[in-house]
């Protein structure tokens, strides 16, 4: 298949033209180096050394003997999308291509503006492209579970059946994002279903949780393969900065509570879906709609499971509780279906303490190349209280820690 | 009260800060006079001849003896929007400040990034210069009914009571945009709620039906404040094109069987709504949406009134039906609540056919300026036939008209 993935230079997308590369495909990447741009803006960086993309292409070359193509450029620019797709004639697009941080996003106007820019436009001009020049074309595209937020109802996969005043109608689940990084996401859930519905595009949109992990079957034959691994407050992800929290002897950082409950999933399952979708098409016109996560855990479950493993392999890890800078609910209902990805064959990796202390292992190689100032939360969702109908919703325990705008 | 009107040179935005500087308030509006551009772009423009945004100003204070403040910028430039919100510290700000036309937005990918970039950027801009200025101010944002499309249920006012698997919840209402301009306000919707539930903004989301007629209580005083009002296929709408088009001879254009539903408003309504909405503000941390229409009516129904009123002024008025150039179905389940703005004391101008006479002799005044080849539609809204799960909702009757994308 000729694969085309946008964002081919991140954390999965490496890892994900690997997978596809060494599984006979013909791929090609394209990537703006957004990401790097943005690490360096921040003074952090990936915990694993990663190479160049030419590098890493290059050692891919000599390791498996196969060829992934590149282009450099961003989504956002719409001519140089539709020269890379047109010229590429893709089969299937993966589309990774954005900015991906919740806390990012609601650093300043700027950064929020960036956020949506980068991705609404970007998957706007994709769908443009794809219409134009390979409509039966597959787009694959990384949603997240944060589209949904956490309603008091079960999460569906996409699409719920509603019984309202007698009738009856299937409509997709209604979402309360948590940041303007998750709009964005809804945003582009928003574009993409228009589409299929009038254009006859075929899209499968992955809802993903948050991912962890550091290695995958293709990244582990050579170490410039490595894919790059955060831990920032920015990037970095709950149980992979807990996994880096312990092996420097910081406290796990547990916002509030700990209650706040998600979907996780490791990254060798992210490539196993994503070649799911592949493999599995959606039809023509359709937009499918995948929960892609494989347990749901609470953030203190997980501090608990770093904790134990950690003791394992000697470390005394210490959780404590810091202000939680974002406005959620530490103790809420939540439970999302999940059935679809594993019904079309997904062999999950369950998390455990074995895989903890694998992933610990995995760290402490690198953990001298720490940056510790990465390690505590510096943006604030919010700066006043909260009132009004949806104020039960968010209410969070904390006081402000910005200046309160009100 | 200090109000702020984005799009104050425009159809709507014009006759609302004539209604609040005529009431009183002091009046701001900001505007790009991209609307202006696009139609020059196009070589359509309004049938009433309207002068320039200062010479309005000028005759307005002549009419009044009021004074309206003007500021030229996009609310795309967000230190531009920034300044101006935080010079004027507005009570209220009035964003009428869009592209608003779903065929425009389905023109091209240009026309379709220049949509969503103006609309959901500006808004986001408009968010956080709220948040950082002026974070008590309540936000009324001109939303459209567009947004939730044709479904297969009732349509509440921007939330829904959803009981599912023994759990309730109450959720903004799924929403099924027809355009990527439909598209644009739904992304508005979500990031304002956002704001709403994250930052303690107050807004309320005027989900608007189709507007129609020329004049307003202040419009009439002085030709010179007369306001735009356009006819050809991208920002004409539904009744004001069958009435021009009867006045000049042209077959009144139904798009297919003319089934499609939809809820109307008299632009004196318009401004009713908009007054209610700033004289009784959100709470802070609330979003509240209101369906802003008045009555509903099938395409089909419009045009014989139009034909019935054009009758009685001595014209013969022929309907004819025309290929659809928009994805739609053509007869379809309609019911959209609308109490919330009759509760504040809405008080509609019901259509009538001695409405559609009075805005029949309206147009007669300005027959001459008409543009002939601004009448008929030349934006396919789709090119290829439609498949899967949602082919049953957008089955359209016609062939495509563009070259086929399959």
């Amino acid at each position: 298949m000729r694969i085309l993935i946008l964002g081919g230079d991140g954390y999965l997308g490496w890892p994900t033209a690997l997978r596809f590369s060494a599984r006979g495909h013909e791929v090609t990447v394209v990537d703006n180096f957004a990401r790097r741009r943005w690490h360096n803006e921040q003074s952090t960086g990936s915990l694993t050394p990663i190479s160049g993309l030419a590098d890493r292409v290059d050692a891919w070359r000599e390791v498996s003997g196969k060829e992934i193509q590149s282009f450099v450029g961003g989504v956002e620019d719409g001519e140089f999308l539709d020269r890379v797709v047109a010229d590429t004639s893709p089969e299937a697009v993966i589309h990774y291509g954005q900015q991906a941080s919740a806390p990012f996003s609601m650093i300043s106007r700027r950064h929020a503006v960036e956020t949506q820019h980068a991705n609404v436009i970007g998957n706007l001009n994709l769908l443009w492209s794809i219409r134009e020049h390979v409509p039966n074309c597959h787009l694959i595209k990384l949603g997240t579970m944060g589209e949904y937020g956490t309603p008091n109802i079960d999460i569906e996969e996409g699409y719920i059946e509603i019984d309202h005043k007698g009738r009856k109608d299937t409509l997709p689940v209604p979402k309360l994002p948590g940041s303007l990084y998750h709009c964005s996401k809804v945003h582009d859930s928003t574009n993409i279903h228009f589409a299929c519905r009038h254009w006859g595009l075929r899209a499968t949109d992955l809802n993903q949780g948050v991912v962890y992990g550091v290695e995958t079957e293709e990244t582990v034959q050579d170490e410039r393969l490595l894919t790059r691994f955060d831990y920032d407050e920015l990037f970095g992800t709950a149980l992979n900065r807990f996994c880096v929290q312990a092996m420097i002897g910081h406290p796990l950082t547990v916002y509030g509570r700990g209650g706040q409950t998600r979907g996780y999933l490791n990254i060798r399952d992210t490539l196993q879906c994503v070649e799911l979708a592949a493999s599995n098409p959606a039809d023509l016109g359709e937009m499918r709609v995948y929960n892609q996560f494989t347990e749901q855990f609470s953030v203190k479950e997980l501090a608990e499971l770093v904790q134990k493993a950690g003791a394992e392999v000697g470390r005394e890890v210490e959780i404590k509780s810091f202000p939680n800078p974002r406005v959620e609910l530490e103790e809420h209902y939540y439970n999302a279906t999940h059935s679809k990805l594993l019904d079309l064959g997904l062999q999950p990796h369950h998390l455990g303490e074995e895989l903890v202390r694998s992933m610990l292992g995995k760290i402490d190689q690198y953990k001298d190349r720490v940056i510790q100032r990465a390690i505590m939360p510096k943006t604030s969702w919010s700066t006043g209280e909260l009132h009004g109908q949806f104020a039960e919703r968010v209410q969070s325990t904390r006081e402000p820690q910005g200046a309160p705008v009100a």
